[in-house]
């Protein structure tokens, strides 16, 4: 006799990736679950970027922080294992980034702790519905804009960039305005070079010649920027997801935001 | 040559409470600019009070966390003096209450954080101005809703209570829904009884009998709710305003909030 058992779309991913057999990126997967960052430190290191995430908000949306020494987020996905459940994983030694693996028990001490920070990847298909066409490509960018340092971390903020028309960026503002837990409103939106954000020399993404036209530039705070500043700070070990393999919450992105 | 400073005038109150000539309320005081509730602990408890803030972001909505041994909030209040620019004071000695206080110079030591946490205090002007009326009264009740332990902070959730006829108790959702640095939305409209608050014995405020006719009791969690669990802990020496007795920040309460 089979039981069948009820799974979320969010359960059946983490499954998935548990099991090895998802290893792709997460982005516009298993739309309406909140989707975060991933940055494990150890419990010496944890106050100080707790510290640092409290002090960022827009750039450090906390959405769970876990007990230490427990892989188990309980409070946005309970029954999950933070250290198999991501598609892929990206480790940094004493700030140098070293191997990519696809789960990380052998990693994982009795002093780590875990941070999920909310990610950009939540709004996009909120954005869709609203009539924001998906952005063919979502580039990531350095600034010269500080953020406010703590102890040890500090660093510039790192933001995403869409294109959007002019009315796309005004109901991305409304829209995104609504998601404080995952970067919010936009930080900036038109001259790149307001910001110190160089397109020709992106972090993520194709080098952009000129502005197309009929769009603008339209910036939001990215989860980078903590992993940026944690690498500042040189940690011995530090466990992130992958760029673009991110973790799926058990939490509605619906209700996880403002009315 | 006199030279005049123009100084806000959250600036001018908190030189006032500084010289001790302000040493009453600030409800509906300095209205515009974010009042902060201010918990004062040991930096070795400071990491487990901050996730357990973290945790229940709607009770603790944390506005700026001090550097340890560092009285000036110089995010919120550049120049301030988190020893001496709060009206009133309230101690608390290993988890029990003693000494109020006008000014905390010689309790500050070098070890201490303090933490400053957005209060509903804001937002009161706010409904007022949208035509919602000045509460007579706000109660402060216990309920029995948990809130979600970090370390030793644990303990139930402690809310505000305002009358409000159906339509007001509408406009305050969503009017406050805007400030989640100051609690944010209601957490409950109605029937007392459903969140356990026992109207006849608030925590403060009158022993209520009846509901009066054509309002109902409109709850939202309370910055009482960290104290209460810093006192379940029981540490050493807890320095906290005296109730209704805030710390004025320079932010404007109408930039702090979302659109």
């Amino acid at each position: 006799m089979v039981v069948e058992t009820a799974m979320s779309g969010a359960q059946q991913a983490r499954l998935a990736m548990r099991r090895g057999e998802w290893t792709g990126t997460t982005a516009f997967k298993v739309p309406g679950y909140v989707q975060c960052n991933l940055v494990v430190l150890a419990e010496s290191e944890a106050y100080e970027f707790l510290l640092y995430c409290q002090r960022n908000p827009k750039a450090c949306p906390l959405v769970e922080v876990t007990d230490c020494g427990v892989p188990e987020p309980r409070l946005s996905a309970p029954g999950a294992d933070l250290r198999t459940d991501l598609p892929r994983y990206a480790i940094f030694r004493d700030g140098i980034r070293s191997e990519e693996l696809g789960e990380v028990r052998a990693l994982w001490r009795e002093d780590s702790v875990a941070f999920l920070i909310g990610s950009s990847l939540t709004f996009d298909d909120a954005l869709e519905r609203a009539g924001v066409p998906k952005s063919e490509e979502v580039w990531v960018l350095n600034t010269n804009l500080p953020t406010v340092p703590a102890g040890r971390f500090e660093g510039s903020l790192v933001v995403t960039m869409r294109w959007m028309t002019p009315s796309e960026a005004i109901i991305a503002t409304q829209l995104t305005s609504r998601f404080p837990f995952n970067h919010g409103a936009p930080i900036h939106v038109g001259d790149p070079h307001e910001i110190g954000a160089e397109l020709a020399s992106p972090l993520v993404g194709d080098p952009v010649e000129n502005i197309p036209e009929g769009v603008m530039p339209v910036f939001w705070a990215c989860g980078v920027t903590p992993q940026q500043a944690a690498l500042l700070a040189k940690p011995e070990l530090m466990i992130t997801h992958a760029p673009g393999h991110g973790f799926i919450t058990d939490l509605k992105a619906d209700q996880f935001c403002l009315p």
